[in-house]
C-alpha cells in the first residue's frame, strides 16, 4: 500500500492519513455510533446532528456552495505577538502551515498542524453513549519563547428543521436567539417547543460571541472574522439572526508548554442543568478516558471478525475499513453525506435491510432493533414504505408516482433477506414471534407472519409473463417502466422473489413446516420456469418487459441489450442452469466490465427516453444509465464465486477494492478508504471518476462476498458453513471469528487435508461446522482442507 | 433629502445613488418587467429566473450565506502589466478602490467603480418584452500610457427547478452539462426536456469556461478564481457538476481609449438560433437603444400619476419609488426577494389582489391578465388557493393546515376589493361578464357570478356569535385560532366582509340590480350589528374569538390586548359609528404608536401559546407578534383620513416613509428606497431594525393611501371623486393624472372658491368630476377649493 498523492494507510492504528488538506473532493469521517453524529472533512468541514439530522441539525453546512466545504468546527489560532493568524483546520482560513496531517480513525478524526512553531492537534469524537460531541485540542508552544496566543472555536448553529433552516429563512432568522449562561452559549428557537443546543468548553473563555454577524463582520467571511482580527469576541447575544458559538481564550505558553482544552456541543432540554453535568464529563482527565473507550469498543468491535489472508489489501478492507463502513450504513442509510443532504431522503427500507448483513455478526442486538423498525413499515397488504424518518417513524413512498403503482417490486422482499441473516447469525429464533404492528393500523402480527405477506404481497402482483411486475422501480430504482398501465414485469425481481421463496422454504423446513415449504418450492418453481421460458435472451437473461410488453436487456435493442443484475441473480436465486448461468456471465464479463468494476448495462441511453424514466435523465456512463453502480459489482462476484469461477472473481472483488483507487487519487477524487456508490463508466467523458462514497449497499454486500463467499465463512441455521472460493493462487489464509459468543480459530490450507477438523477432530459434514459441537467455554480450533 | 452613511436620492435621474459597498444589508433592485428578470444588488450579487423562480431559474443565489450576497452578475478586471485583478461590482474580490457608486434606476442598475485608473460602468437590465438580460460595461483608460486588460464574466448558472438545485445534489449535479458553440456558452440538463441557458458576448472572447471548478479552481473562491489570476479561462466543458458562464476578453487600450462590451444571458429551447437572434440584438448601438426604451417605458409609467406637494419626501415617494415598488410587487407577489427565496411559496393570492391597487391606473391591461388568473384559483364552493405559481397555475393552501379548516377567512374577498378597484379605474365592465373556470373543475362561471360565490363562502361560515369564522387565519396570517373545533371568529374578517358587502351592493346598485344591492346591504347590516353587539370591548373593538369563544384582543387580556387591524377596519367598512370610531383611533395610537409606524398589537405574547399557533413562535416585538407590520399603517392613516383626523394620519404616513430612513440606515438597515414589511416593534431589543423590504402589501397601500385618500383623487363609477384630506399646514398641491386615458391636471388649493371647477365651470357636486364631462380630445383643467 503505497503514499498517494494525498494520504496513506496507517494499518497498526487504524486510520488513514491525509497528507494534504487540498484533496480532490473533502474526504469525510463520521462522528457518532447513530444516536448523536455528524460528518467531519479532513479541514473540519461538516455538521452534526441529534439523532435527526432533518429535524434535530445542529450544526449548519453549506452543500456545493463556495467556498467548498463550509463550515464546520474551526478553531482559530491568533498569534497575539504579530497579529498572524491560522486554522487548526487548514480551512477556513488556509493559511499557510509547517505541518499538517489528518487522521481518520474510526470514530474519530485527529487534525495536527504547526505553523510558527505553534503545534495543535485537534481530535473530534461523539463518546460512546453520549449525545454529545467533544473538540479536543492540544496547544505546544515549540519555540524557545513565550507565546501569546488567542483561540476562537466556531460552531455554526442549525435551526433544528435543517429544511426549513434553507427555505425559510424569514421565520427561522425571526426567531432564533443566543444567550451564555453560566460558561454555556445556548441557541434556541424563541417558542422553545425544542430543546436548546448548547456549546461550552473546559476553561472559561476570555470572550463568548452568539450573534454570527458580530463574529465575522459585514463583508467578511470565515477567512478573516472581525473577532479574530482584532483579538477578541464582543460578547454578543444573539435576538435573532444567525448563530455561533463562539469562545475566545487567551493564553500564556511559556517554551515548550502545552494546554488541553475541549469543547462540548450537544442539546439539552434544561439551560440550567447543562453546565454541571457536562463541565465533569469533559475535564481533559475524563476526555482522555472516554476516547479510550471508544477505541477499546471499535477494537472489540473489529474482533468479531478477522481474516489473514495473502492479500493485505483485502485483509485491510476485511479487517478494518469495511465493517467500519458497514456500521456507518447501518447508521445512516443513504440518509447524510456529502452527497445526500440529510433532510429529504430520510433512512430507506431497502438499503437499511441490506445494511443489516454487514452488522448482524458484530452487534446483532442493534441489527434486532432496526429489523423491528423496518418491519414496522410494511403495510397489511405486505408492501412497505421506501423511505421512513429514523426520529418520528414517518415513512414515504419515496419517489414512487406517475405511473400505475407507487410501490418498489423489492422493498418488502428484502425484509426476508435481512431477517434471515440475522436468525442464521443469531440463532435468536424469538425474533420470528416478536408482534410487530403494520405502518398503516395498530394491529400486530408476527415477525413470521409480516415475511409471509412480503411474499403474498409480490404472489399477488405477477404480470402478463407469470413474473413480477416492475411498480415503479425494482431495486434498480430510476429504471420506471410503469406508465400507467402498470404491466411492466422485472425478470430481475422474478429472481430476486426465487431468492426470497428459497429462504422461506428453507426456514419453513428448518421450523419443520414441511408443506409450508412444499408451497414455496412449487410457487418458486413455477416463477423460474416463467424466468426461463420468457426472461432468457438467448446468450443472457432480461431486465424487464416495459409497460407495452417489450423487452428491456435485450440483444434487438441498440441501447440497454444487456443489464448486469439478472446475470447475476439468475445464479444467487439458482434459477439460470448451470450452462445458462455460464453463458450469461461470460457475456456480462465481455459486455460490462471495465477496469473500476463491471457497469450496470450497455450500452447506455443516449437520450431521455420517458418510457424508461429516470434512468435516461443521467447521461451515458453516470449512475446507472451504464455507470458502474458499485453495489452491483458484489453480487456478480458472488454469483462467479457459487458458479466457481473463482480467480475471475477475485479480479473483479480487486477492481472494486477502494485502497486501489490511492494511486489514481485525482482520477476517481473520492476517498480510498470506502466504497463509492457509483463511478462513471467507459461511455462516460470522465470515466473512473467516483462519486457518493460511504453511504451505499456496497459496504454490506462486499462484506458478505468477502467473507461469506469468497472465504466462504457462513452462517447458517445449524452451525457455520465453510466453503472457501479462493484463487488459485492463495495456499492459504487464516479467520477469527466470534459465532454466537464463542470464539473460533478457522484455519483453511491447501496443505491440510481435506474436510473439516474442530480442535482436532474431523468433522462429518464437509462444511458444516455444528454449533453444538462448539466448546463452549475454551477456544475453538477449526482446520479446514481446501481441495479445489 | 440629506446624504446618508450610504447613499442619496438623485431624483432628477430617478436614481437611488449608492456610495459605499457596505450597506447594512445587500441594498437590491429588481430587473425585468415581471416575465423574464430578477435581482440585482449594490454590489451585484442576486439571480435570475425566466417567468419563474421556482421552476425557471437561470442564475443560483445563496441566501444567508457566507460570505454574503453572493454569487452574483460579476466582472473581473485584471491588470496583465501587474497581474493585480478587482471586480466592477467590488464584491467578490472586494479590492480596494479610487471610485465606487451603484445607482438603482427604475428597471436597470448601474455600478461604476474606478481603480488603478481603469474606470469601469457596468449597466444591467432586462429590454422591454425580451426574455434575457443585458450586462453592458463600459471599459476606460484615464490613465496616461497603454493598459492590457483581461475581463472574466462569472454567471453560475443554476438547475432550472431551484429547489432541487439545492436538495437533490445527487441527481442534479450528475445530469447538468455545459457546451460552447457558435460564441455562446449553452448550460443544460441531460435529458433536454427544459429548454438551454445561454451567455454570449458582444465580442468573440479569447477563452471560456463551462465548468465551476475549472475556473474557481480547488479550495479557491470567488475572491480569487484561477482563471483570473493565471490570466486565461481553460476552455472548460463541464460533463457533469456545477456550471458557469465564464468569457476571458483581452484588450489593449491606448491612453483614455473606452471600449463597450454586452453580455446577455436568457434561455433558448435551440442551441442554433440563438447566437445569430442574439448577437443583432447586442450590439452597443442596439443595447443603446433598447435602454433608451426602457427609460421611456418608465417615464411614460410614471406620467401615469404626478404630484406636487409642499412634501418633497412624500412627492418623491408617491411620483417614483412607491409607484415603482407597486409595479415590482405586482410582478412577483411575495415569491422572490431576499427573504423570499421564489421556492416555497408561489405568488399570494390576497397579496396580488392587494398588489393591483397599486398599478391598476399606469397598467390596467396587465391588472385584468392577473385578474382573471387569481378568479381562476377560486374553487366553485367560494374559498380559493392561497398560493398559486404562475408558470404552471398550480395552487396551494399555503401553510393552512391543522385546524378544522385548511382556508384564510379573507382571501376570496379580495377579489372584491381587486375587480371593484379596476372597474372603478377603467370603466371597463366587460370583465364581469367574463367566463373563468374554477380551480377544481372546467366549469366556466361569469366573474361577476365567482364574487358572489366570494360573498357566499363567508355567509355559509359564521361562527357562533353571527361573525365570520377565522379558518386557519384571516389577513394576519400566523394567528391560528382554530384548534380543531373550527369554533373561532375573526371580528376583524367581519368588517371586511362588511366592506366587501359595501362594495358588491354599491355595484349592484350602479348596474341597476336593486334587489340584490338590498340583499347585501341587508346582510351588511346583520354582520355590522353582530360585530358591534358582540366585537365592541369598551374602549376598541376585539381581533377574534378563539376556538374556545374567548375573546382574543381585550383589555380583559394580560397580552394582546388590542390589535390595530379591527380598529382600521371598523372605519374602513363603516361598522364603527363616529363615538366609537373616535375611540378606538385614539386607543390605537395610545397602545401602538411608535416611531416608525404602528405595531400590530400590544402587549405581545412573551411565549409560545399553543392556542394562538404561530403569531407567538416570534419574539416579543418581531413580526405580527407586536413587530410594525408596515402593511397596516396604510389601513389605519386611510381611517384616521376618513375620520376627519388629517394632521394625524399625515404624521403616521410620514413615519413609515422610507425616504426618512436614509439617516439611520445603520439601524434601519433594509433599503431607504422601499417600503419594508416588518420593523423590529418598541417590544424587541432590535427596535426599528427593517426586514422584508420590496415585496409587502405596504406599497400598494400606502399609493392608495396617499393619492386617493391624503390627495383625495378616487376614482369612482361615473368619474373621479375629489375629497384632499391634507394636512392643515398644507396650502395646495397639484395633479396630473391620466385617467381612461384623458390627462387631467387637478390643482387643489385652500385659496381656490369651494367646489370643483371643470375647465373652468363649476360642477354640480362636491367631489365628483364625471367621467362624461371630460374633454376627450383636449386637455383638462380641474381645479379644486379646499375648505375644510
Amino acid at each position: 500500500m503505497e503514499k498517494g498523492n494525498y494520504g496513506y494507510f496507517d494499518d497498526k492504528l487504524n486510520e488513514y492519513v491525509i497528507t494534504s488538506p487540498k484533496t480532490p473532493t473533502p474526504w469525510i469521517n463520521y462522528l457518532g455510533g447513530g444516536d448523536y453524529g455528524g460528518i467531519v472533512s479532513n479541514t473540519g468541514g461538516g455538521y452534526s446532528f441529534d439523532r435527526d439530522p432533518r429535524y434535530k441539525r445542529i450544526l449548519r453546512y453549506r452543500y456545493n456552495s463556495i467556498p467548498e466545504d463550509q463550515p464546520g468546527r474551526y478553531i482559530y489560532i491568533r498569534d497575539n505577538d504579530n497579529q498572524e493568524y491560522w486554522s487548526a483546520t487548514w480551512q477556513p482560513v488556509k493559511a499557510a502551515y509547517d505541518h499538517y496531517q489528518c487522521r481518520h480513525g474510526l470514530g474519530y478524526t485527529t487534525i495536527s498542524h504547526i505553523r510558527s512553531e505553534i503545534a495543535s492537534e485537534l481530535t473530534y469524537f461523539v463518546p460512546l453513549d453520549k449525545k454529545i460531541e467533544l473538540w479536543w485540542l492540544k496547544l505546544r508552544n515549540q519555540s524557545q519563547r513565550v507565546r501569546h496566543i488567542s483561540l476562537f472555536s466556531y460552531a455554526e448553529f442549525c435551526f433544528f428543521d435543517a429544511a426549513k433552516d434553507q427555505q425559510n429563512v424569514d421565520w427561522v432568522q425571526q426567531i432564533q436567539q443566543g444567550s451564555f449562561e453560566n460558561g454555556c452559549i445556548f441557541w434556541n428557537a424563541f417558542m422553545k417547543t425544542w430543546e436548546y443546543i448548547f456549546f461550552t468548553a473546559s476553561i472559561a473563555p476570555h470572550s463568548f460571541d452568539t450573534s454570527r454577524d458580530q463574529f465575522i463582520g459585514k463583508y467578511r467571511d470565515l477567512a478573516n472574522p472581525q473577532a479574530v482580527e482584532t483579538g477578541q469576541c464582543g460578547n454578543s447575544i444573539a435576538h435573532r439572526g444567525n448563530g455561533v458559538g463562539s469562545f475566545c481564550h487567551q493564553f500564556e505558553l511559556a517554551p515548550g508548554a502545552e494546554i488541553e482544552l475541549v469543547y462540548a456541543l450537544g442539546t439539552s432540554p434544561d439551560k440550567n442543568e447543562t453546565p454541571a453535568m457536562i463541565q465533569s464529563l469533559i475535564a481533559p482527565a475524563s476526555v482522555k478516558n472516554l476516547f479510550l473507550q471508544l477505541k477499546n469498543y471499535w477494537n472489540d468491535y473489529l474482533a468479531s471478525f478477522q481474516v489473514e489472508t495473502p492479500d493485505t489489501c483485502l485483509n485491510l478492507m476485511l479487517n478494518t475499513w469495511n465493517p467500519y463502513q458497514c456500521k456507518t450504513t447501518f447508521n445512516w442509510s443513504r440518509f447524510v453525506s456529502l452527497y445526500q443532504l440529510g433532510i429529504d431522503r430520510g433512512m430507506g427500507l431497502r438499503d437499511s435491510a441490506q445494511d443489516i448483513l454487514g452488522i448482524v455478526h458484530a452487534i446483532p442486538v442493534k441489527a434486532r432493533e432496526l429489523l423491528l423498525k423496518l418491519i414496522h413499515c410494511q403495510f397489511k397488504d405486505g408492501h412497505t414504505y421506501h423511505l421512513f424518518y429514523p426520529l418520528t417513524g414517518e415513512g414515504t413512498m419515496g419517489e414512487a408516482q406517475g405511473g400505475k403503482y407507487n410501490w418498489y417490486s423489492d422493498d418488502h422482499l428484502w425484509l426476508i433477506e435481512a431477517v434471515v441473516s440475522y436468525l442464521k447469525e443469531t440463532g435468536d429464533f424469538s425474533l420470528l414471534t416478536e408482534k410487530v404492528t403494520f405502518a398503516e393500523s395498530n394491529q400486530p402480527a408476527t415477525v413470521l407472519c409480516h415475511l409471509e405477506q412480503s411474499i403474498l404481497f409480490t404472489k399477488r402482483h405477477l404480470g402478463p409473463h407469470g413474473i413480477p411486475l416492475n411498480g415503479f422501480a425494482d431495486w434498480n430504482d430510476p429504471l420506471n417502466l410503469d406508465r400507467g398501465k402498470g404491466k411492466a414485469e422485472s425478470v430481475w425481481t422474478g429472481m430476486f422473489f426465487c431468492r426470497a421463496l428459497n429462504l422461506m422454504a428453507e426456514l419453513a423446513a428448518y421450523l419443520g413446516k414441511k408443506a409450508v415449504a412444499k408451497g414455496y418450492q412449487k410457487l418458486y418453481a413455477k416463477i423460474q420456469s416463467a424466468i426461463n421460458q420468457y426472461g432468457w435472451d438467448g446468450d443472457w437473461y432480461l431486465q424487464a418487459f416495459d409497460d407495452e410488453g417489450l423487452k428491456v436487456g435485450s440483444k434487438t435493442s441498440i441501447e440497454e441489450q444487456i443489464f448486469l443484475n439478472p446475470q447475476s441473480w439468475a445464479v444467487l436465486s439458482g434459477v439460470a442452469d448451470p450452462l445458462r448461468a455460464k453463458t450469461a456471465l461470460k457475456k456480462a464479463v465481455e459486455l460490462l466490465d471495465t477496469d473500476f468494476g463491471l457497469v450496470m448495462l450497455f450500452p447506455a441511453y443516449k437520450e431521455f427516453r420517458d418510457d424508461r424514466g429516470g434512468i435516461s435523465t443521467y447521461p451515458p456512463g453516470a449512475k446507472e444509465n451504464a455507470g458502474i453502480f458499485t453495489h452491483t459489482n458484489p453480487w456478480f462476484i458472488i454469483a462467479e464465486l457459487l458458479s466457481g469461477n473463482n480467480d475471475d472473481a477475485y479480479r473483479h472483488y480487486s477492481k472494486i477494492i477502494p485502497i486501489y483507487k490511492n494511486a489514481i487519487a485525482d482520477r476517481h477524487e473520492v476517498e480510498p478508504y470506502v466504497y463509492c456508490q457509483n463511478i462513471l463508466g467507459k461511455e462516460h467523458p470522465q470515466y473512473g471518476l467516483g462519486r457518493n462514497s460511504w453511504l451505499t449497499g456496497t459496504a454490506s454486500w462486499a462484506y458478505v462476498a468477502g467473507t461469506q463467499y469468497l472465504l466462504g465463512i457462513r452462517p447458517h441455521y445449524d452451525g457455520l458453513w465453510i466453503e472457501p472460493h479462493i484463487p488459485s493462487d492463495w495456499k492459504e489464509f487464516k479467520v477469527e471469528r466470534y459465532f454466537r459468543g464463542i470464539k473460533l480459530t478457522i484455519s483453511c490450507s491447501r496443505s491440510y487435508p481435506s474436510g473439516i477438523y474442530l480442535n482436532g477432530v474431523l468433522l462429518e459434514s464437509a462444511n458444516l461446522v455444528p454449533f453444538q459441537k462448539l466448546n463452549k467455554e475454551t477456544p475453538n480450533f477449526i482446520e479446514v482442507g481446501i481441495s479445489e
